[in-house]
């Protein structure tokens, strides 16, 4: 009916003429998803596409399309909005990939995942930065402050999580799949902490307190990023076993998981936290509490429903990179020196696989001296698929490099409009070429990954007899992780691994003893119904 | 991490404080919203209240602490804007609605409900205008023409289908939430195609020809519009069933459901036609086919996901509503002389109350002429109730009122905003005050809801003998709905009822025979698997 009111309007008020067309953009943009979706099933089983690419694709003939139509004025159906991405795509995707993550892979990897995310993307930085700064300073690119090298290093180390989980697949290789997305999260992270301390910290006095100040600035983020998401989930566990939501309505229940989750990521954007490692965190808390405390239909509903508002959120952003690739105006003054922008987006992807090789290969080293069986390590096969599945750049470094170079309306000048235009090739080169190559690249490198997933799934990380003297006695709920055989770990194994594996037994037994009684969780629910349906959703959600 | 791009920002760049506000304002209303879910649950056994109720004095009470917050300059979050409401809020709702509707009762009662949504909605019109006309023209009223009178009447004619949906209840009053929820429907098509006709149609020169225009136009909207939903219902059926989305992933079929449904709504604005009777048909066949055709944990999802969708949509209305009820610069106007605005309001909530007095209990007249048993009659206090629970007025008058009220700039006309405030008083006291009241009336007028119940299921509309001779020999499908001894029919009760249940029979040999085979549906899908759910599930949806 809203229709309705427009069928007059452009005949008596031509300022609502706008109005008409975003209703053209949301239709041509709802049925081109539909389009991805139909095509996407159908090339599911094709060894090269993924959904990305995809959406990628349409995105790009159907912007190719709107500029011949439209005589070359604009390629685009909806203009790239910063908010659009943050505050409605990202949320959703993140969130779910905390509530469907495998809990016991990504804790076990904790460590490692920190490594990489933390150590690993301020190496890229570094790098990437350090190389654009001597191979452009050579260069004719206008007027390029320090400030930009540095940006450009933090945009560029944003790995595409998004695109990541389409190519890895949780179950047949997890190890993989929780390294490369859990360094994707952390790595997000990161990088905004690094673009940040390059907008706000002054540049020209570089001095070992403001390096202090931003590795304080970092863990502060991080600890109360985590915090706020955790306390998000308990709350919406509480408040669901507490009011028992189930008697009266399963949609109050779904309805107020939903709205926590994103009240969790608002609220992290108005502390100026990371929105990104909160809704994460708050995501595997009411996987873990709250999702136990529903009632069935509730836990089937909201299983499907988050992946689907993921799925349909990812989609939507590669439909919209693509579309927003071809805008005219950014390319219009790139366009006189097309050499120069070949050479520029060339450098850029090389620094990216350099800077992305410098860290995985070292840090794997380091990673591996921690396990001695041969099998627990990370082999060089599995050390080029987490280099090469990490290579994507997306939409967070697209959003990124909007902010830093158009905001104070600079698109004209020379080394912005270079830069963004790097930046959108950087993106789609990578997700298209590198995207292309993963899935079999994948099955090159790793052909036996159902002997993977054996091998993993039983990987000994802790000898039993290693935990049973720190507490005392021989009750332990990890038993089917540890293997009795073990010899005693390395000293730098010890204190890579220890951590991680003494703090999960501690809370396994806090988790039994305190927070389940409080926060509800798995069997311990009094109202839920045993059918087959319920238990066997138990066992796909794993812990 | 969108917030860590903001948290330097502001210290940076003061054009993007209008992000933060927007994140501090999506935050609160968020929270807000969780705070309603919570308390409308914590009030769901109280006789008064409903959700709308509590989401209505949320948000004035937010409203009002806006307003001394902000030292009285403000008293919304968001400014309420048409297109959020019918491009984002309002779809959710109706297609949920068609989605879970019983779909016996609403086709039994098609005739019915088609009576008093067109030809009801247009006397209630009728009266509102010639009451306006008569009643406001000897008051101090400002600049309003014939125009602004018709559009209050078609404004004030449009009840509010949500409120109303939470009032009664579909299982204990089954007849009466068909009859009051599909009128609804109808209604919302008629008051808009009534509030173009009064736009966009010369009215100096009413002639009959234009009448006749008015009614094609009329005839043609609710056509179209029916059928687009269909094609739209059927081809996501053909889809699913086709590319038999479920062999690969359940998400995909869910998000195909969820953006075709919406592509209904949106290409029917495109076309001008009424997206609410749209998606409400593509909700019926949505539920009648494709439904049928998809995994099992995607039937559960997408039953309780829209229903939570539609769920969220309605508080946020309220919410809305209600905070933007105090929005400062539409009263003060009008405080200068406050005298004029009660009366304004009075008299426009008493021409409601006539209004539909006038076509409520005449129309329940005809149509009990049809029904020869006093069982099915529909009885005083059930004509009652009818006229009670259509009388909340919400936000499609609200949005309305806004169209022709503001569009112009004329706010500051002392005419357009004493009908912009007396809308809104209008609005807000008839959900409040006759909202509290619905549920006490409903328990008082009809106390034997249960035994309603099993008489409304019982109810024999059409005799078998009367149908058998028509079709030539006794295979029906409907024989549990018809009982033998009847006696023949009025010929005034087979003009009403003949059609619909023959076409009604006729239709039911044409799904066997055709569509189920090619669209799928209920028991036609070989990879069903027959769980108890499943099954228990079929019998909530009913047909």
């Amino acid at each position: 009916m809203g229709v309705d009111l427009r069928s007059v309007v452009p005949k008596m008020n031509l300022s609502s003429a706008s109005d008409y067309t975003s209703i053209v953009a949301i239709t041509l943009f709802v049925a081109l998803l539909c389009a991805c979706i139909v095509i996407g099933h159908l090339l599911e089983e094709n060894r090269w596409m993924n959904e990305s690419i995809t959406a990628l694709a349409i995105g790009l003939s159907t912007g190719v399309v709107i500029l011949l139509t439209s005589g070359g004025t604009s390629s685009h159906l909806l203009l790239f909005s910063e908010d659009l991405f943050f505050i409605y795509l990202l949320p959703p995707i993140i969130f779910n990939a905390g509530f469907q993550v495998k809990k016991k892979q990504f804790f076990r990897n904790f460590m490692t995942i920190t490594l990489f995310g933390a150590v690993g993307t301020l190496i890229s930085f570094v790098i990437i930065s350090l190389g654009a700064i001597i191979l452009f300073k050579k260069m004719n690119m206008g007027s390029l402050e320090l400030g930009d090298y540095l940006a450009i290093g933090a945009i560029l180390s944003a790995t595409d999580s998004v695109c990541t989980l389409q190519v890895l697949n949780q179950d047949e290789t997890p190890l993989l799949y929780s390294l490369v997305f859990g360094e994707g999260v952390v790595n997000d992270a990161t990088s905004v902490v690094l673009f940040n301390a390059v907008q706000s910290f002054d540049l020209s006095h570089m001095n070992p307190s403001i390096a202090l100040q931003l590795i304080g600035n970092f863990l502060y983020l991080f600890v109360t990023s985590t915090l706020l998401g955790v306390a998000a989930g308990l709350l919406s566990a509480y408040i669901i076993k507490k009011l028992y939501f189930g008697r009266h309505s399963t949609d109050r229940e779904v309805a107020i998981m939903i709205l926590m989750a994103y009240l969790s990521y608002m609220l992290a954007e108005l502390f100026f936290l990371s929105g990104i490692l909160t809704v994460f965190f708050c995501g595997i808390v009411m996987s873990h509490y709250t999702w136990h405390n529903v009632t069935e239909s509730s836990r089937v509903t909201t299983k499907h429903a988050f992946a689907t508002l993921s799925f349909i959120a990812e989609i939507f952003i590669f439909l919209y990179v693509g579309m927003d690739a071809l805008d005219i105006e950014k390319w219009s003054v790139v366009s006189d020196s097309p050499g120069t922008s070949v050479a520029v987006s060339s450098i850029l992807l090389g620094l990216v696989l350099v800077g992305r090789a410098a860290f995985v290969f070292p840090l794997s080293f380091l990673s591996n001296l921690t396990r001695k069986s041969a099998h627990e390590k990370i082999g060089l096969n599995q050390q080029v698929t987490i280099w090469w599945a990490g290579l994507m750049r997306g939409a967070v470094s697209m959003a990124l490099a909007y902010n830093q170079f158009t905001k104070e309306g600079h698109t004209q000048l020379r080394g912005n409009s270079i830069m963004i235009t790097s930046t959108i090739t950087v993106v789609l080169f990578s997700t298209v070429v590198f995207g292309l190559m993963t899935k079999p690249l994948v099955r090159l490198l790793l052909p036996s990954s159902k002997q993977l997933v054996r091998m993993i799934s039983s990987e000994p990380v802790t000898p039993k007899s290693f935990i049973v003297p720190l507490l005392g006695h021989g009750q332990d709920s990890e038993a089917d992780l540890c293997s009795p055989n073990m010899p005693r770990p390395s000293s730098l194994r010890m204190l890579l691994t220890t951590p991680s594996r003494s703090v999960h037994y501690y809370w396994r037994k806090f988790d039994d003893a305190f927070m389940r009684p409080v926060f509800g969780g798995r069997g311990f629910v009094p109202f839920v119904p045993g059918s087959p349906t319920e238990r066997s959703l138990h066992q796909e959600q794993g812990e």
